[in-house]
């Protein structure tokens, strides 16, 4: 699922390019998005991040339009891994690709839990 | 001028609202909403912050959709003042406000300048 | 109290200097270093902001060595001003002067409470 | 080689613990630090992140005292892999692990450039 990302002035360097950093953060935003917006849960997800990649491929400048596509790539017993496609709105060239990992977490025993099947369609729903 | 605010989770903190130096962030996000979206000037604008206040009425929290509005307030010769009220867009509750003040800057030789007759008319055209 | 700040590179914008946001966040920096190395109190302090100012007097460039003074200026029941100074830790040059309102604040009441006489004492020894 | 981080109360999310994306800015000072403070380089360093890879192994709590390690893990012709380790600086424990590949970058011929033999040296001196 494709959403337009809102950068931020101070998303940028001064290399004029948005900070490496960030991209986790535009992951986060799609995440979030999809969790709250599409999905209409609640807007603090009970998720933790496990693991995360990003492969910086092209230089996002500032005024660039940018797009992030989430979808599922694969769902465990407590896990799943999202995978994120950053690109230039208005060719699709490739800014970051990256992934994931997130597992579901219940904060009043502080443990990992299973995922429950209704969040198991929804994460099935937007299998890449 | 009101623009809709995209929040990210990363700008609540462990109060479960939005931490305090992030409305410097949200008004500078609408200045450039204005700046580069509304008035299709180039992304990085030229003007530098002298001044900024915040107060702060009520927390955002998690998951409230808010909305910043940007007006003019004052115009002088180098630099002009842009007021700012931030809301929850259901009902209107304002949750900040504040003000900064800007100043025209020519960035080859490192000094303040007149604000040229065209960015004049701009700022006059959101006159509060 | 003067404190060496730890600026990263996220914080500079395209511009090379540290963007106006991230002042409130050196601001916050200051109190929790206060609260926490000096005074031995809680991690998450139990006050709320109410109100911040920043006037930004020179740039920060990448590189430049800051410090952050902060002192108490006025105590009041419930709330108390603390004023700061960034600085060039080479020369003193000001880099930015501001202020914040805090309000003491019980986060299981919700609701501003009047400054204990421990915290009173603490904050009158860092006064102006 | 070790240093100590200084985090930030805005790195810290809804969950009382850091936000996964500042991993990659923590990974970032880290840079910075033996860059610009141990080798006495140029604050605003020749290179470009290519690749950045983070396991979060623990949360870090508010009050948590951080420490992060970094290593070089392979030296190529014009990248190399930096490695990572942030632990709670009282007992070790292990908070996150990752890596990152940098590409040593002109940024007047907007191209990637051979490593120069000084830097080589630089980063063989602290090799894992």
């Amino acid at each position: 699922m494709k959403f337009p990302l809102a950068t931020r002035y101070s998303d940028y360097d001064t290399k004029g390019h948005v900070n490496n950093a960030f991209y986790l953060t535009y992951f986060e935003i799609a995440k979030h998005l999809l969790w709250r917006e599409v999905w209409k849960r609640h807007p603090d997800p009970p998720f933790v991040v496990a693991e995360a990649t990003v492969r910086f491929l092209s230089p996002a400048m500032i005024g660039d339009p940018l797009e992030v596509d989430i979808s599922t790539r694969e769902i465990r017993t407590r896990s799943w891994i999202w995978q994120f496609r950053i690109t230039d709105a208005r060719d699709g060239r490739v800014i970051a690709e990256g992934s994931t990992v997130q597992v579901y977490y219940d904060y009043d025993t502080r443990q990992a839990v299973p995922i429950p099947d209704d969040v198991r369609v929804l994460l099935e729903s937007v299998k890449a």
